[in-house]
């Protein structure tokens, strides 16, 4: 019998390892492979020959690794080289694989990942060597393209509503309240700030406003609007996506500073400092805070969503028998059957379709304004956030266990 | 029959409403007062006669309000001025408790609120009113004398705790590894970063070095130290206060546009920042990352502790029970009776000794190198975050219920 491997890669979510285990739980279930290994770093660690036998684990670390936040096989975010350039990564890569008997080849990941798969599904179909690459999608940007939503992004999400309400009410003790912007992650799309209008009190929002990516940010409208919410209420709760961009397409929060990533992507964050200095320098009042939610909102398993892990398990569980059905260079995506009941099923979508590919928040659920989403939202992310899982408690706390050096 | 009060003051907590609940509670089993008054927004509320009847809310509303974050009957930072200067707000203030035939008035507030409560305690009884004056005790900062902690620390700790095992696995993925800094409130002690030390994995406290105000924060040190833990681990995590100063007593944070609140004390934060600035400069690597917990850390009841939750009400309940036995100019105290089984008992302490003294992380709690606090503080800790509550769910998130104008 032959053994499978699976890897994670790019930023972690709080569900990714949930997948993890659901692709073991599959192999057990259905004895297709002798071994499952894990690739410790993704491709970059493969490629060190950093692999571990993870069907060697016992049915308790497994468990524990299931309620485990952010990447616990460890991450990268390795980019291969085109295959025109050059095939030796793709060579070595392969020879390792072989080495080890492994006829599957699983990657958790967004849409650099997908990009990978692409491409090693292409090379190996192209050589006529018999491995399996399936993607499992994971990212709390809930950004790739043809699945419903992605896995990490319920949880995120969760996370999100849950501190909004909380804030919100922070805010709101003084007889004299100021303004309260809550900055999310999403650097390209909307997905996790628009996910704010989950929070609501006695079913009334309580966000004033919510600012995406999607849509032109103009601080003269901004400045408008919240002078006349903090005229009629005495307070303005703002949730702002750190990705908000001027006309020019230049993001707000983008300074002559700001370092860049691996992929040439901008590193965002401090828009929510941005906009509290422009109301204060604005006049209409200086108690204004600023909060970044930061990478909480891809780590809190604390208060994750369970059908987030329950659905993270599910695309980990199908992976493994797609590949087994001799698929490859495919991702599983989730389809969304019915609201009420919520209902899914997966699909395979071709790798390349995804790589390189964003999903925006649709501009048909943004108001005229510009300035907050559509009730129609709401509908779309209440079933993501369903239910609160059983975490392994140890001491009063979440207990974790990682395979990579944490 | 007459009646009672009970008013919010000060920063909120994640438990602060318990308290009210449990004074509510004790007098429905004792039947002690007629009505259960609410002054919103503290003293300057109810000077403005801003009173509701809460006894006359249901239990579902009482049970919602009790597991809803921050101060949920307002609050005011609202200082009564020295009764040499002027007596005509504590005459205005007693004169609108007689007519509402109050013979009680119980404050849960921090040390500005037992200031209030030791001074109008003190004009009662020089002017011979019969009106008893009991103060409750609340701050996620744990800094009041005479009382082992103070309710809505222990959900603080388990926030900062939860909160730091997850950010240390997000920022552990990768092969090539940073230096993350979380910072967390504590203007003038050091008990909330402390209380980091309750995060460990497999027994191993997670965060490499732990910075208090209580020792002098000296930066070459701190670098030597971060450099050393660089090279031999590839990543370092770290927890600051955000009241680290230096050996002028200055705080690290602070710059010459440094805002003040109403008692003068300075408004922190970005230590965080400016020590990631700190470390880029000095060339250690520039993979840091800086997180600032901010308001979060005393309203995120979603990660409660259920022994606090508890403890909160239980110092509302025996409130109540105190003024009945005739004491006034008093805050409820709690003793810690014993570790294993933790076992604790209320006192009462004059409310003058609380008011205008901080209680201090203690010295021999912190290593002699001053960058971590020493294993016996986790003794301490342990058992103030126990257990996990049942919030009131409504579609999938905590439901919560105020009377302010949130």
């Amino acid at each position: 019998m032959s053994n499978c491997i699976i890897a994670q890669s790019g930023g972690p979510t709080s569900v990714i390892n949930s997948s993890v285990v659901g692709l073991v739980q599959a192999n057990k279930d259905i004895k297709a492979f002798d071994k499952v290994y894990a690739g410790l770093n993704g491709i970059e660690g493969i490629l060190n020959g950093n692999i571990i036998e993870l069907s060697a684990f016992s049915e308790a670390e497994l468990n524990t690794f299931r309620y485990t936040p952010s990447s616990g096989l460890g991450s990268c975010r390795y980019k291969m080289k085109k295959l025109e350039e050059s095939s030796s990564e793709y060579d070595m890569l392969l020879e390792i694989l072989k080495a080890n008997d492994i006829k599957a080849f699983f990657y958790v990941g967004g849409n650099d990942s997908m990009d990978t798969i692409s491409k090693l599904g292409d090379y190996t179909k192209k050589t006529g060597i018999d491995i399996k690459f399936i993607g499992i999608p994971k990212t709390i940007d809930n950004d790739l393209m043809h699945t419903d939503h992605t896995p990490g992004f319920g949880s995120a999400a969760k996370f999100i509503a849950t501190t909004t309400l909380e804030t919100y009410l922070d805010s709101s003790v003084y007889i004299n309240n100021g303004i309260f912007i809550l900055e999310t992650m999403g650097r390209d799309t909307g997905w996790l700030a628009a996910s704010a209008c989950l929070a609501r009190i006695d079913n009334k929002q309580v966000a004033d406003f919510i600012y995406l990516p999607e849509t032109v940010f103009d601080e003269d409208n901004f400045l408008e609007d919240v002078k006349n919410k903090f005229i009629e209420n005495n307070k303005v709760f703002i949730v702002v996506s750190e990705g908000i961009r001027n006309a020019e397409g230049k993001f707000i929060s983008e300074t002559k500073k700001q370092a860049h990533d691996k992929f040439g992507h901008a590193q965002l964050g401090g828009v929510g400092n941005y906009l509290k200095n422009l109301i204060i320098s604005s006049g209409i009042t200086n108690r204004v805070k600023a909060l970044e939610l930061g990478v909480l909102q891809r780590c809190a398993i604390h208060c994750a969503s369970d059908i987030d892990l329950k659905e993270a398990f599910e695309v980990g569980y199908s992976a493994l028998k797609f590949a087994l059905e001799g698929n490859s260079g495919y991702m599983v995506a989730i389809k969304r059957e019915s609201n009420s009941p919520y209902k899914t099923s997966h699909i395979l979508v071709e790798a390349n379709k995804i790589a390189n590919n964003v999903k925006y928040f649709p501009k048909e659920l943004i108001n005229e304004r510009g300035n907050n989403v559509k009730e129609e939202a709401y509908e779309y992310f209440a079933p993501l956030i369903s239910g609160t899982p059983s975490l392994v408690i140890d001491n009063n706390l979440p207990k974790f266990k990682t395979f990579n050096n944490a």
